[in-house]
């Protein structure tokens, strides 16, 4: 059995309760006992979302999958669509638009640092079916905060299009408040479940575009399933995943036992402190504080490190996962996940442990910097 | 806890040590334990498959996502494909190809009945894209033989696609022997893992034509990280549901623990057991003997019986499910799943007791029949 501390880009530290709920006996996704599961998985994920929206529920495949539904269920070809891209994410919406024949226009940021809504609502056509923007740019750890980009799509009669993979649950996520129409996430991230889920929101502006091109990523079959008003007998479309909508039943009650306000301010505080720990031993951050996702703390590799070597000896030695950079970050940064059960003090601690055993550096200074950011002594 | 018999149309009974394996700690997408993982996972697809085709793997989707993967990997627009339509999964894939653009020609069968693919050999225009045939029609119980369709589509150019969603595990599959090109399957029926992943394999002829049109269900990158010649680091796409395909990995060790024969006549006994048993309290069955796929049994409801508030009484009071019919076949039949650890002479026992109490008529002599069927006394 290997039982690794996950401190990647994702997936994340899953809790024991958690697997507990992911290993109950299997039910059928007819069965009335999953019926109330299903509601009250939906009903968390309004939450966590920040929504109204009734069509808000888990899509069965992974995070990738809900940008999938969002390009096969509300994008046609020629359509116009701009889309934010300072990093991978970004760059996978547009290549992914580009596939079914959208007509893309890019607004670039900088790999590395924020592209907030505000810019990206400058460089808009007077014209557009949609604009997406990735929450937090999970190849860089860039927050791109969506400002009042929602609301001056809608002006010009667009669907708002958002990327929270990374963001729900770490940082605050607000569907309605930013008139956003569609939204997805996944659910090895901040919701510290296995991967295999896209939590997907879905607003009424967006709903009356839906194009039903792709059966299996049909939103009106979902709502038939889902029966997200209540009422009517559910209407099966494809075998739903249950076991891990169980389990993410199960991580959503965890998420959200702790206040809002509380998790934002832990992820903060745990990436700050640990920021200032590996800043002690020269690991500098990439992302200006400023700009940053709490949720994932990307650092500069120092020059005398083989990043590959030591992420490898982490992994398999001391059982700890981080993640390496992408694109043209690769070779040069560490991503390391902050994120729900993962961001606190105990994995922290091992971290620094672990990472100054190998490297060297002042273990003692890296931690007193540590618990100084818990707010400790 | 809710501890269900699962005697319908899929899910089907999990074993324990596939749970197990399921909630063991997450592993991420990219540790090379996991990467062990794939390979054998791979490996004893191709197995049960019946294939040498490197390109076999789970899809993170669930089975109905392997269906909309050929869909959208295989299939462009205008493309002439043939369907053999004689229940609801022939008539999804229609459907589903209707939505990109497809010429669909249908073959109709009756529901119930075999639709031999001989049958839809005859029919086939001189020239066409694929031809589709379901192997075992979850929707009736019966079994397609794929005959020599894979031949005769061969001939014209085409692709050979068949849904093995039913059939894989519990009545032979001959990938490579049937000249198919392309075959999906479900984790959740004869291979008794939680629904959630969709096996999938594919040849040469099939990936020549692939298309790059979802991002999601691209081929190239699913080759790119599952490796399948080997060599060359995996090449990350999407994060991959790791839980749900390590419970695969132990799902399949489990139903190739045993050998092709003893499995394939274990499911004929189970399921001639059952039908017969079942006939001594007068629920006889649709298919016809001669043409039925062993891991589902259909069978009439008996006129007196009202078949929805008898099916939520075994579900809720004895927690035993089994699966009404669909389509036409709506409240007249109910569908008994007769796969892997469900086709055992206990679960069909327990079975047959409950019902008995709940309808009456001889449960000696059912059990006996049973028994008969099973060999014994």
């Amino acid at each position: 059995m290997t039982d690794r501390l996950l401190l990647g880009s994702g997936p994340s530290p899953v809790p024991r309760q958690v697997l507990g709920a992911l290993a109950q006996p299997t039910l059928g996704h007819l069965d009335p006992v999953f019926g109330e599961v299903m509601d009250s998985c939906a009903a968390l994920l309004r939450r966590v979302f920040g929504t109204q929206n009734p069509v808000t529920l888990p899509l069965s495949a992974t995070g990738s999958g809900g940008m999938q539904t969002m390009v096969d269920a509300l994008v046609r070809p020629g359509d116009v669509v701009v889309v934010g891209v300072n990093g991978l994410f970004g760059e996978r919406m547009a290549d992914a638009l580009g596939r079914v024949g959208a007509e893309v226009v890019r607004v670039e940021g900088e790999w590395g640092r924020a592209l907030p809504g505000d810019r990206v609502a400058e460089a808009l056509p007077d014209e557009l079916a949609a604009a997406f923007l990735v929450h937090a740019e999970t190849s860089t750890g860039a927050l791109n905060d969506p400002g009042g980009l929602g609301a001056a799509v809608r002006e010009r009669g667009g669907l708002m299009l958002l990327d929270c993979v990374t963001s729900l649950g770490g940082v605050p996520v607000r569907v309605d408040d930013w008139q956003v129409d569609a939204a997805f996430s996944g659910s090895q991230k901040c919701l510290n479940c296995p991967p295999g889920l896209a939590p997907f929101t879905a607003g009424e502006r967006a709903l009356e575009r839906r194009t039903g091109r792709s059966w299996y990523f049909d939103l009106d079959a979902y709502v038939d399933f889902w029966r997200p008003g209540g009422g009517g007998a559910r209407v099966y479309h494809h075998t739903a995943p249950t076991n891990m909508i169980v389990a993410l039943r199960e991580a959503l009650e965890l998420v959200l036992d702790e206040a809002d306000a509380e998790r934002e301010a832990r992820h903060r505080r745990a990436h700050l402190a640990l920021a200032a720990a590996l800043d002690v031993l020269g690991w500098r951050r990439l992302v200006p504080e400023a700009e940053a996702a709490w949720p994932l703390l990307s650092v500069l590799v120092p020059d005398d490190v083989d990043e590959a070597v030591l992420r490898r000896a982490l992994l398999l030695e001391d059982s700890i996962e981080v993640s390496g950079g992408l694109g043209p970050l690769a070779g040069r940064v560490w991503r390391i996940g902050v994120m729900g059960a993962g961001a606190r003090p105990e994995p922290q601690e091992r971290f620094i442990t672990v990472l100054t055993r190998h490297v060297g550096g002042d273990e003692r200074a890296a931690l007193d910097a540590l618990h100084a950011g818990w707010g400790g002594a």
